[in-house]
């Protein structure tokens, strides 16, 4: 798909042009648990196998560094959204494929981000798992802290989470393997029409 | 320098690689009026013709976006350096070359986060231009704003400016032409071996 021609002295004024992309964020959202980071990387590796330029946001490098100033509060989980939002916008807008993957449980706020993006930039990939497979997962052992009440507002237990109504992409990682997800998404990117030719 | 040869199918691990650049935030500091827009798209432009994958984080784009919820107190000015700091080390770690251009006039905030990177990976340029001439220009009539006290903290004349005490590159927009400063940085970039070849 993928094939930069790029030669020296020629004038690259668009970028998109260039990468032969469409710069646009793909928004993976779920529970803690439901596989947003596993998936996140194996689409990264696949993309970058095919020959797209991307990047993942990734959550812990976010928090230690731009939103090292956040907790967790619902206020802050907000403007931690927003703010990541905010920088996949800059991202796109250097026409990156941008892979963001945060639990990102307020509708509102990721509809939010969708809005002031031009229709089909903003993919979300709805990584759905039911609570308790999530629960009985518990990879990082967070539930079991949530459950014990050593974690306030933990999305799922003590904080709510909303689904998105119309996700591009929607996954379930109980029944499907990571490989069958990951072909769904690349499935919808390649008929999006987000790859120049 | 830069002549990307990427085939689909290739795995690139490495944007370094693929890019045939190191990822570098190219810092632009100096007063109001001093030429450092000018410049940096000046940079930009030529950077793209050579064939390098460069972004410019643009002041105002980042104020409507980001940094929205800020204003002008000494403490919000710090976070907003802080900030774009940060995004442009994301940038600088998908292996961009970022241009930044803000007055940012502490020098603790341009070293905390000269600090945080690699040796070589962090390009401080010194837009240097007396304040007078600065003032003369007045390009957004800023300066007459700030004497008639309408607008508080403005650098140069109500909250200082400290001038770095080592830049990678020293212009003196008052005495040199864009293209001579242009021709400063550039060499600066060149001998600095962030073009990979």
């Amino acid at each position: 798909m993928n094939n930069i021609d790029k030669s020296p002295n020629a004038n690259y004024s668009n970028r998109e042009e260039l990468f032969k992309q469409k710069g646009t964020i793909i928004w993976f959202t779920g529970l803690s648990g439901a596989g947003k980071t596993t998936l996140s990387l194996a689409l990264e590796k696949e993309l970058l196998n095919q020959g797209a330029i991307v990047y993942v946001l990734d959550g812990d490098l976010i928090r230690n560094g731009l939103n090292s100033d956040l907790g967790f509060s619902e206020e802050d989980r907000q403007e931690n959204i927003r703010r990541i939002g905010e920088v996949a916008k800059l991202f796109a807008d250097a026409a990156f494929i941008v892979i963001v993957a945060f639990i990102s449980p307020f509708r509102e706020g990721r509809d939010r981000i969708r809005n002031t993006l031009e229709p089909g930039r903003f993919v979300e990939v709805f990584v759905d798992c039911p609570l308790e497979i999530c629960e009985e997962r518990d990879t990082k052992g967070l539930y079991k802290k949530a459950r014990k009440g050593e974690i306030k507002d933990f999305t799922g237990i003590s904080s709510p989470y909303n689904p998105p109504y119309k996700p591009e992409v929607h996954l379930h990682t109980e029944r499907e393997s990571v490989d069958e997800s990951l072909q769904k998404i690349l499935q919808h990117l390649h008929e999006s029409g987000m790859f120049l030719s």
